[in-house]
Order: C-alpha cells, then sequence, then structure tokens
C-alpha cells in the first residue's frame, strides 16, 4: 500500500507497450503530474510537444493479458490557475450546410480557474456572456492501458483500452475499470480538464495541467472487453467508436455482460434491468473515436 | 381560454393533414385521453387499430406555416393500472454479433401502475428482479403536427414535425415548440408510457393509455425547424434522424439558432454556450429515426 | 395490352394515395412525360411547383397489398435539349472540415443535351474543362409506389415504396419491382436525368424533362419490401436509409431474400452467393435518405 | 532497378515502426511471398500466427515523412492450389432483426484454385451451387505503410496508411500511392485472396497465400493523406472509416485535393468532374474500418 510521488519527465502520444516509467503493486497509490494537451505544465512552460501527452505508463505487477485493471481517481485538480479552449463548435457537430456559417475566429479563449471558489471563468469578457463562469468539474480526457493486440493508439483517439475518451465523468470518486491487454496493463494519464460540456463538441474542455492521485488494483481473472466505471449513485460502462450508434451498442453490449458477470442476473433480467432502467450519456463526439456511455443507477441493483 | 372536454373516437397513424377534430383557440386547454400504442383505452378495450395511434389532431385558430405552435403538457398520468412492454433488447441496440445471443423469449411483461404510491412494478416476478419496481415517470412517446410538405408520416418515426420521439423528457411541466407546417398545426398526441429507459432500448416504454391536459398558444413569426423544449431547470432542441449523430446535428444547430433568435446572443457565444454548457439526452434509438437532445441549464443563460 | 398516350395536367410532391390519374391494367403500356426537378416541361415552361414534381399516379388494376408491381422501362429520353446542374459538390460528401473550402459561386450549371450524338456538354466552357462531355445516361431519378401504411412521403426522399432514389442504373432496358403498399399499387415517376454520377454528390444529375415509355405487370402474391430490379446482366436490389451503412444492410437483406424466393436456393447458398459474387454502387448520398445497391450477376445465377 | 528475392521469416500483425526486413530503393522490384490470413504459406504450413499477418516492412531509401510512396503491383498469384472462406454473411451487413436468422453452421468453406483456368471452385458441392465457380482475381487485402503520428495498427483494420481494406481492385496492374508516415515508409504486405466479392461481407474473400512482385518508387514532396491508385481506365482514392458515410466523405475529399494537386483543375473543376464524372466503389464493409473508393474514369481527364 505504498504512496509513490512521481515526477514525470517522458510523454507519450500513443497508448501502448512503452517501457514503464514506474512498476506499482496492487493497492499501490501514485500522486503525479499531468501536462495539457499541449503538453504545457503547471509553470504553463512546454514540457513537452502537444497532442495529449500522457503520463506514464505505470506497470501494475501482476497484471496479466485476461484480468481487470481498476483506478480510483482519488483527487484530480488544476495545477495552475489558467485553462484554454476552443470557442467555436467543431464541423462535425452541425448540420453540414451549417459548416460556413460557424464564426470565422477561432482564436484560443483563455479561462481563469479559482479553485477555492470552485470556478471557471472567461478571462477576457465575451459580450453579454461577460466573464462567463461555469463551476469547476476537473476530469481525466484521456487516460487508460496499453491498446490491445500489440498495437499503439493515439491519444488522440479511444478504444477498448480507454484513451481519448473526454467523458466528464471521470471526475474524483469514480472507479474506473480497464481490461488489460498487456503484461502490466501500463496505465497512462493526460488530458485534464478543469470542466467539459458533454460531447466535447467545440473539441476542447477547459484544458490545463493537472495534479493527480490514484490507486490501482487487480481482478485476477475479470474479463472485460470495455472500460467500466462506478461512482457512489451509477455502474456505467463506456464504448468508443463511430458512428455514435456503434459507441452506445459497445456500451449496451458491455453493460448486459457486466450485469450477468458481476451480479449474477441471468439474461433475461439483465435485458430488463437496461430496457427499463438505462440512462446514457455522450462523452465525447469530437475525437475520431466517439464515446458513449451507458449507466445504471444502483439503487435499481439493491432490489 | 376555454378548457375543451374531447373525447376521441377516430384516431390516426400518420402524422399528416387530416381533417381536424377540434378547433381550439390560442390559449385554450383541452383534456382529452390517449390510448396505447396497441390501441386499447383505460377499460383495456381495443378502441382502434393499433400502432401508435394518435388522438387529434387539433386545429389551432391562426396557426399558419412559418409560426411556432407552444403545447404545455398540464397533466399527463396513466389512465388505468396496467400497462406493457419487450422484456428484450431491441437488436440495433447491442453489437451485431450479440444479437444472436439475445433472450430467446420475447413475450410481453407486464406491469401494475399504483398513481397513488408513483411506482411501476412487474406484475409477475423476474427472478432475481422480483416485483421490479420504477418509479412513474408519465410522458408522451408520440406527438408533434402534421409533417412539412404536405407529408403524412407515419407514428412509428419521427422528423421535424415532432412524433415518435420517444423522449423520456416530455412530461408534466414541459413547455414543448413544434414548427407548424400545415396551416391550423394540427397538433396530434398518444403513445403515453407510464415511465422508460434512455434510448427507448427494449423498443417499448411501459405502455399505457393516458389522461392527458393540454394549454396550447401560437408564436406568430417565430421561425423554429425542430421540436424545442422548456422545463424549471433547461431549455432543449430536439433532433430525429439516423444515425444519433445526425440526430444530435440537427438538436445543436437547432440551439445554435434558438439561442440567437430568442436571447439574442450573438453567433460566437451561442458557440461558446453550447461548446461549454451543453448537455445531451438519449431520446431513443429504436424507432426509425433516433432522436437526440441538446439542453443548456437555464442558470447558464441569466448570467 | 393496351398502350396509354397519357398527357399529365396535375404532378404531386408526395407519394401516397393521391386520386389516380389513370387506370391500366397489367400488360399495359403508358407513353406520357415528365417535368423536371423544378417542374419545367418539355418547352422550358413551368408546369408546375418544383421539388421532384410526379406524374402520376396509375392505379394498376388488380394490384393489391402484398403484391409486386412489375415495371419494365420500355424507353426513357430527354424530351428538349436543355438540363441543368448544380457546380458543387454536397456538403455532407466531403469531410466536415473541408465544408467551408468548397466553392463559394454555387450558380447553376447550363447542359446540353444532343440525343444524335448522345451527349450532354457544358453550354459555357469552364476553364480547362471547356464545354465538359459525357455520355447520355437518360435515368429516372424518383419513382415508385404509394408509400407504406397510408404514409404520403416527400419525393425528395425514398424509402421501402422507391422515391428519389437517384439512382443511374435505373435506365431504359431495366424491369424494376416495388412492394404494393396501397391498392392500385399507385405508380408515381419523374425527375429524369440525362446522365448522372454516382451518388449524386452535388446534389443533382442533369435534370431534364423526359418522356417515357413503360409497361406494367402485377406479380400476385409475391411478397417484396424494397425495390428489385434487373437488367441483361443483373438483378438488384435497394436499400435506401440512412446511414449508408443501413441502406446497404436493407439491399443486402432484401437480396439474401430474394434469391431463395425467386431461384429457389437454400439460406446457405444465398448467403455464399452473395458472400462470393455480390458487387454494389452507390445510389446517392445526397436526399434524406441515401440508397445502396446490391447486384448479383446473372451468370453466377445461371451456374 | 535491382530485383529483390526476399522469403519472409518473421511476420507482424501490426502496421507500424517495426525494424525492416529489407532497405530498397527507388525503382527497385521486389519479389516475396505472403501468408494468408490464418498464417499459413504455400504449403499450407503455419508459417507464423494467424490474424493477417504482413511480409516487411520493407524500407524504401529516401522516403520521408510528407513524401508519396509508390507501389506498383507487377504481379499477384495465389501460391497454392487451395483457398478458404467464410459461408456466412456478417452480423453487420444485414438488417439487425435478421441477424438470428442467418445460417446456424459457420464451418470454413474450401476452395480449389486452378491458375491455368482462371478460376476458384468449391472443393465440396454446395446443393444448387454445386462446385460453385469464380473467376480469379488476385488481390492483396491488407497492405500498406507504417502508420501515421507514431502508432501501431492492428492489420484486422485500416485507415489513412492503407491496411486491412480489402478492396477487390487491389490487383496486378494497379498502382497505389501511400502518404509516407515514417521514415523509410516501412511498407507492409498480405492478406492475398484470390476473389472476393465487394464488400467482403462474409467477412473473408477466398484466403490463399501469394506470390507478390512489385516495384517501389518515391514522390519527393508530394503530400498524400490517403491512399491512391490508378489502372488502365481509371484514378481513385481511398478512404478508410466507419460508417460508410465517413469512408466516403475521406475518398471524395482526397479526389478532390488530388485533382487540383495532379492535373491543376481549378477547384470548381474539379467539383464538377467528381459531380458528374465520379463513381464509387465499396471495398470493405465488414473489418473495424469500412472502405470506400471514389473513382474517376481517365477518359474524363483527357478532355
Amino acid at each position: 500500500m505504498t504512496v509513490h510521488h512521481f515526477t514525470p519527465t517522458i510523454y507519450h502520444r500513443t497508448m501502448g507497450s512503452h517501457a514503464p516509467v514506474l512498476h506499482i503493486a496492487p493497492g499501490d497509490s501514485v500522486i503525479t503530474t499531468t501536462v495539457d494537451a499541449w503538453g504545457l505544465d503547471a509553470s504553463e512552460q512546454k514540457a513537452t510537444e502537444g497532442g495529449n501527452p500522457m503520463t506514464g505508463p505505470f506497470y501494475i505487477d501482476g497484471a496479466e493479458v485476461g484480468d481487470t485493471l481498476v483506478v480510483y481517481l482519488d483527487h484530480l485538480a488544476p495545477s495552475r490557475a489558467t485553462g484554454w479552449g476552443r470557442p467555436r463548435l467543431a464541423t462535425n457537430v452541425v448540420n453540414p450546410d451549417e459548416v460556413a456559417s460557424l464564426p470565422e475566429q477561432n482564436e484560443i479563449l483563455r479561462w481563469v480557474l479559482e479553485r477555492e471558489r470552485g470556478t471557471a471563468s472567461l478571462r477576457d469578457p465575451l459580450g453579454k456572456l461577460g466573464h462567463f463562469t461555469l463551476p469547476l468539474n476537473p476530469m481525466l480526457g484521456c487516460f487508460g492501458v496499453a491498446a490491445m493486440d500489440g498495437q499503439a493508439i493515439s491519444t488522440a483517439t479511444s478504444a477498448e483500452h480507454g484513451g481519448n475518451m473526454d467523458y466528464n465523468g471521470f471526475v474524483a470518486g469514480t472507479t474506473v475499470y480497464f481490461p488489460v491487454f498487456a503484461p502490466g496493463a501500463l496505465f497512462h494519464l493526460g488530458d485534464g480538464h478543469a470542466a467539459q460540456g458533454d460531447g466535447e463538441v467545440c473539441g476542447t474542455g477547459i484544458e490545463t495541467s493537472f495534479e493527480v492521485k490514484f490507486t490501482v488494483d487487480v481482478l485476477k481473472g475479470v474479463r472485460s472487453r470495455w472500460p467500466r466505471g462506478e461512482n457512489k449513485d451509477y455502474i456505467f460502462t463506456v464504448g468508443n467508436a463511430r458512428p455514435l450508434d456503434q459507441a452506445m451498442q459497445h456500451a449496451t453490449t458491455e453493460m448486459l455482460a457486466w450485469l450477468q458477470q458481476r451480479y449474477g442476473y441471468s439474461l433475461v433480467e439483465a435485458n430488463v434491468l437496461i430496457g427499463y432502467g438505462v440512462e446514457y450519456d455522450l462523452g465525447n463526439m469530437f475525437d475520431p473515436a466517439y464515446t458513449m456511455v451507458c449507466k445504471l443507477p444502483k439503487r435499481l441493483l439493491e432490489t
């Protein structure tokens, strides 16, 4: 149950079988930092090239292909008082005929992050919006394990191993499960967002560097196929694909499997639980693979 | 400001320029009933053929093409103590390779509705689920106006005029806006669900007959293109199409227009509001056209 | 075996249960005309409003719901020496990020049709393309029967009943089969294209008015679900939906059914025939519903 | 202008920056072999694990990021007299509701390849199909260069770098162009099909080992984004993505760029050429990424 303090010096822009930066044991925690999507650190210095650079990977001792890695997101917080993001909706979230009507200007929006007040505000007032203010909701945009079948997958996108899911439900207090596709699982993390709208429809959240604490565990012999998670109120499964339809199918199919595997529901019972109790969140509809999240309220599972 | 009591005798399975059953004025309310998707009424008698039969259409005096019809959903409640639904996930919401593994049995589930307790429960216990119980959340699955361009569109599907959107946010207390595509708008309603999971992923909600009270108004000269709505906490827009991606694009594009039209935000401000403040709901992913809902919290609009 | 000469005076912009303009018997032929998508006739006079106005519907005596209507396209030819079309790719056929880079100008291209030479040429020279010349390939863009379930569907789109499929394989010499969804089938036709690229990717073919001869028959008790066709070399089935994936699934599923129904292949044999012998054409990827065509060479069916 | 004879001993199941097996110069040819998708060689011996194992990669001297690699497919032929494939349509090419009706049996079909006669025939007669016989059409299912941005992408799928495109137009006599994403381009090849239906809709072609001769060249400073190709009659571009719509958008956008880049057409001219002259082929609709091919007849480019 060691708590490791890890300061990253190298970063990866793919999620694959890179040399581990640290070996940790199930039950261990890691306190570390992540740079923002451009590679800027807590001092707003360029620590590495941009493109969702990842801290890690961390090798979890004993994690083998076919197991499930557990990651508790203990603490997530911006490590600086500034964030940035795009001001314009992505071209793929509006009707094609409206794309040419999107704003011409696309200069970066600057945000001020106030951790004590729990807010993110526009640094420069924007017309009627003024210093538009949102609650802080620090989340990891991109994290996961080495990709399946020996692949190295860009941190621009996501798949079974996690990756750039950009789901605003990945906040502190969440437990996340990843299928293990390589020895040691090789956990990568980065791309912190101080807050983000559903779908990451402007192509960014409020991008910033993070301080992170996480704790790992390994479920030996527990097979999963897609990322899973839970928080106080929900269990959820995550599908990453295009179009949204397929992402949704992956998430739903994974929930069907999990309900039977973890809770012992029969196939029919699992169908009924999902059929009448399910909720869906839109993770992102911007990245090469989109993300849909299939959720079940825990209260329905206590009956 | 008349309150009309209307008892339907004929029903329609398309939404088009059918002869109106009643002329009403802006400001008027209607108390009426709807049969369930099979055409069963409050006595569980077959009042008409199945296939989402609609009560109406109601001709709203003064509503013309290019206006927007306002419908306040004043009251929605099951008119009987029973409901039914499918027990199996639809084939299009799981991975194609898993379709053949869905349960073989597909007999209808029977639900008991208790209005006083506010619950829907399985009539017959189902394994570990027992008399699985959900909160009542009475909603209209299918409603809207005559379809655009002189079409008559099946109540199995949806489009700009509304229709079979199967969105569980269409509950009492919601104001819904429809573009007017025919003189008098021709409002149709039906397909009540006592409760429904997101996405209507088993192909039904808890289907039952309803008692309904609604009030109408007309926004003269206010153009809309897709259904819009609002409740205490949110304004929202609705896109109906396949795949989900396109439904989402329609909803987002409509929100972009509405923010400028109704609130006077600039194009850039509307982009930023959606980009960082948006939430999405999945209406249905079962019907021929899927439904995505783009929501903005009203608190963000008060800044 | 009557040959009817029919001169249209009214036109429809939906395909539904409109009053028939003529009753004809199985085996009968009709010689008639169609106006172009803007409603312009052989004299380039506006005969009716634009929006793919249809000649018809023709009531085929004895055609009942559950039968299949047969339409032989005996003769299709432009009825004037001019055509028009758009010069710019549609916004939905390029990457969303490239939409804003499409040409600004979108004035209509004018084409000169020379029936004797069998060519369509740009009236006004266009840079390096000069009087760009294509072979004439006269085809019907929009035709079919009354839509299913009592619907009236816009001639902007397509579905099981046919409609605006914009497939350049619907040329003279082709036999087309439609499921009958209303008494008399109610055959509509229009939207002639002197030539058209695959996918109708600029949103038009070379649009012009047509002279048409067709002959009808009825296959009593032969159920079909989607349009089917055949020519000298191929049998084919047509799926109309969005996205292309679903259009393709409809076409493939219909071919699977037809091979068993018409030729008596077993299910496995039909799978193998399609699996190794199939070809696909892209009808349109512009209209609200896209069109994919599943083709099998007749030579493979003769073994 | 060396002709290299290369006998593979190792194989890769991802396309990335693996150690080159051979350095070759622009203008050089390579005579080599590929194993089938299961890793079986010309003697039907298991040479390596299955999963589209690739011969290579070949390092092309002087090829740098931002260049375009040219590969002439000089010779492609089965290296043995046997092939295999699946007998059943994939679950994603039929309507979801029909998936459960696909044949239960899914044993592998065995094919006999006769190079002299140019045919592939079922080894065991299958009902009415007997020894169903198709013309040989040897093609490479999976080939391309190291994936972009330092990724290693599974040979089960495809992207900008090529990969498992499963397009039956990649036959001898075709010139293929790939964007160079890594020093030396790193050309991989494998997954030969003796013949294949459009779309690879049963999930395989007629899978077999190949003898291959190819010749390479490098277009210095010529940027491409997606695979391109040409044969005697056509130039074509290839998009790989899901859904088909996006694959089609990629292919069309790449053609728009190529027409301007290679032939000097203006943007408007390129739009008109595609708009009226384009043809599309369906590569595959089975793999994780689907493949659409945008083709222009060379005769249209000679005007």
